[in-house]
């Protein structure tokens, strides 16, 4: 058995414990990140496409007000640029294809001004949710006993409009309407400020990009971070007591004063707590699953579509990849389609095998950017609900029932143990960002109780 | 390091587990039964009041149609005997209290007629489910859009039944109809045959009782089995592969051929698996989360409510014990009486002190039963959320979405390993009956691939 000692143990080496973990260091306390992965970054990952380049397979973008992301950057020398934006995009609207420039597509416009009422009137409703205690909103009760499926069927008209905005929810939760809390949907479109912040490109999340791949951050806080960080070491078992915590990954034993966990809420009850947790917080583990979502890149010679006047960008309503962004290194060279496959398109395509998912995929590229788009030189994936040490993505999601019972326990540090992870942020939940956020923030946690 | 074989290692020695034990060793079979606990019966579990008396903190009941259950008891030599069920009931609707016999309250007639309505038309509905495949229902999608609230909201017209629906929704999943898909109410309901079915005392899943505690039956169960059951022995790890499995826990070892996994749905993730399981599997898992529920017992010298020509039971809107029993010994001494504390109040009591719980219930009694309730001379509590190895009761529920994208990972076996529990039943889902049923399913299925 490895004994060591510190004054926190942090549990995952993501955007959040790792932005934790400088925050403590930086405060004079003796840190150990411990993580499960041989490698640093959780759902921030880069993949090599050779010449020195990367493509993302998790999370990539930054966009405005993005501030605590931004200011991380800035401090780790990791540049961005802007997503390509430049052309027309495409919309794909029940096997009609067009062309249009701006965010509002040339379909019928009763549609059109469907949609735009349901998204003024849940950003009027988002706003009157409490980013700190949800379950505060005055309509609480009633947000959190439907879905926004019920929602949506009682108030909007058109089934048009109902189609694209389970295109938005599918591109932002990686759900159905049918899965999540209407309390919820409006929450997290409360805390990225607006729905149009969430689905934007040029002025939303969707703006920016990293230079070198988004996982940079975490490579370089890891680096200054240097032997606090030890890979390929899961957690198993958390003691914990007045005296603090211990922690227990293969050999290893930790001590320390504090533990700061951040890894997604659900995973945080695969590791064995002693003595166990309170009930009302294990059971909001079993009610905060993750998102369904397969990332599908691929790789052309250059980026043809922007020859023919192309953003990249499509929306589709036919799907299953239903949204697509040009996705090419900064100099356009190779050229990147990226398409997502998200809630039920993920679940099924999910169970397929590569090669009929990569047709599939493939085929929407056609579709949507023509021939060309049929003979990629090379096609990459990710399916998050795979990997054992995220099982799903983009974040978690609220079902019905979840904020208002048992939203106190998101944060609510058990003894010694604090939560840290994107999905416990109240600014930009379930982001890059948040995940910065709750970093901070449990640091401060464990800076005012050491203190 | 203890090493050992068989042919197949059972996980959790609940009713689910050794029913599936006894069949495959019934069918000379090498079996090893691994308990968490230090006892056997998972949810059943017997409490000695003295004079070799037990009340049960946990499942108890036995009805007409669950007949996997009787026929188990018969081959034990479990006796049965009937819930007591003599006299009048009393129901607190809005604060006034009133009594009547027999299973409809006198209560204002619009909502009685309300209720018997609503209870037609979801008993016309849950036909419609079908029991093996509820994503297969004509309206599926549609049914696991919307929450049980969405749809009483809509086709319950007095508020009066809507309150009434939630007790009984509260009483039979220990959830809130906003917890809840109303897919999963409507196959929940058809698995038990009809509502009434599960509401019911004489004709009905409360109607009768075991001699010596459910838990008993466990015990023989475990007697038969002899060495194979190891407790205090929770298994951490399943290592699987065309080779058969491998579980640890602790110190031993166990290599078989085939699992059989007998724990909540929920709990199953908390064991690692060498490979990790499907995604689809593991997004399962995060979406089907335990009931809440703490079962309250107070006990008197004599059941003095039967003097008074009461049954015992009691219905109230507003709690937050909303359900009652008498649950005294066959010989009624000591009288007992039984109370509820499910969903919402279960949540939150289960934060309150042990004291203010016990003050909170007892003040229920003496509302419903008269002054003597209030000094009961021993009180009795179980709060299964708190329980590690259930954390939460009766069963598992499915929130909205969640049949229609994952019901089809929830008995598929994954390789050489078998999924067991009451959750996993198709005739009396989430009862005793449906573990003895899933038992006996999953040791056929292990049986099959070893033949």
């Amino acid at each position: 058995m490895d004994r060591t000692e510190a004054d926190v143990v942090v549990v995952g080496a993501g955007l959040a414990g790792l932005a934790a973990a400088r925050e403590l260091v930086r405060a004079g306390r003796e840190v150990i990140v411990l993580e499960a992965r041989d490698r640093v970054g959780g759902r921030t990952l880069n993949h090599d496409i050779g010449d020195g380049k990367v493509v993302e397979v998790g999370g990539q973008w930054i966009g405005p007000t993005q501030d605590r992301l931004a200011e991380l950057a800035r401090e780790l020398r990791v540049g961005t640029y802007s997503t390509y934006d430049e052309g027309e995009n495409v919309i794909e609207f029940r096997r009609t294809l067009k062309r249009y420039r701006g965010a509002i597509p040339r379909i019928n416009l009763a549609v059109l001004l469907d949609v735009g009422q349901a998204q003024a009137r849940l950003d009027r409703m988002a706003r009157q949710v409490p980013l700190e205690a949800p379950w505060e909103a005055p309509k609480a009760a009633e947000w959190d006993s439907q879905t926004l499926w019920s929602w949506m069927q009682r108030n909007v008209a058109t089934s048009g409009a109902r189609e694209l905005l389970t295109i938005a929810t599918e591109a932002v939760w990686a759900v159905e309407p049918a899965d999540v809390s209407l309390l919820h949907f409006l929450f997290y479109t409360h805390s990225a400020g607006k729905f149009d912040n969430l689905v934007g490109t040029s002025g939303g999340a969707q703006q920016d990009r990293f230079e070198g791949g988004s996982q940079l951050l975490s490579i370089r806080l890891a680096e200054q971070l240097g032997e606090r960080v030890r890979l390929s070491t899961p957690v198993r078992s958390i003691g914990h007591g007045d005296g603090g915590v211990e922690a227990l990954a293969g050999e290893l034993r930790v001590r320390a004063r504090r533990a700061v966990v951040a890894i997604p809420p659900t995973l945080t009850s695969r590791i064995a707590y002693e003595p166990a947790l309170p009930g009302h917080r294990d059971q909001l583990t079993q009610r905060i699953p993750q998102g369904t979502v397969i990332k599908c890149m691929a790789l052309y010679e250059r980026p043809f579509w922007r020859e023919r006047g192309l953003t990249g960008q499509a929306t589709s309503t036919r799907g299953p990849v239903k949204v697509t962004f040009d996705n090419s290194p900064p100099d356009g060279s190779p050229g990147v389609l990226l398409g997502f496959l998200e809630g039920r398109a993920a679940r099924q395509l999910g169970l397929a095998t590569p090669a009929d998912r990569r047709a599939a995929v493939v085929d929407c590229f056609t579709r949507y950017f023509g021939a060309e788009a049929a003979r990629p030189v090379d096609y990459v994936e990710r399916a998050w609900a795979e990997e054992e040490w995220t099982r799903g993505c983009y974040g978690c999601y609220m079902p019905t029932g979840v904020w208002t019972s048992y939203g106190h326990a998101l944060r609510a540090p058990v003894g010694p143990i604090h939560w840290a992870g994107a999905e416990t942020a109240t600014v930009w939940s379930g982001y890059m960002d948040g995940a910065v956020q709750s970093g901070l923030r449990a640091a401060a946690e464990v800076l005012e109780a050491l203190s």
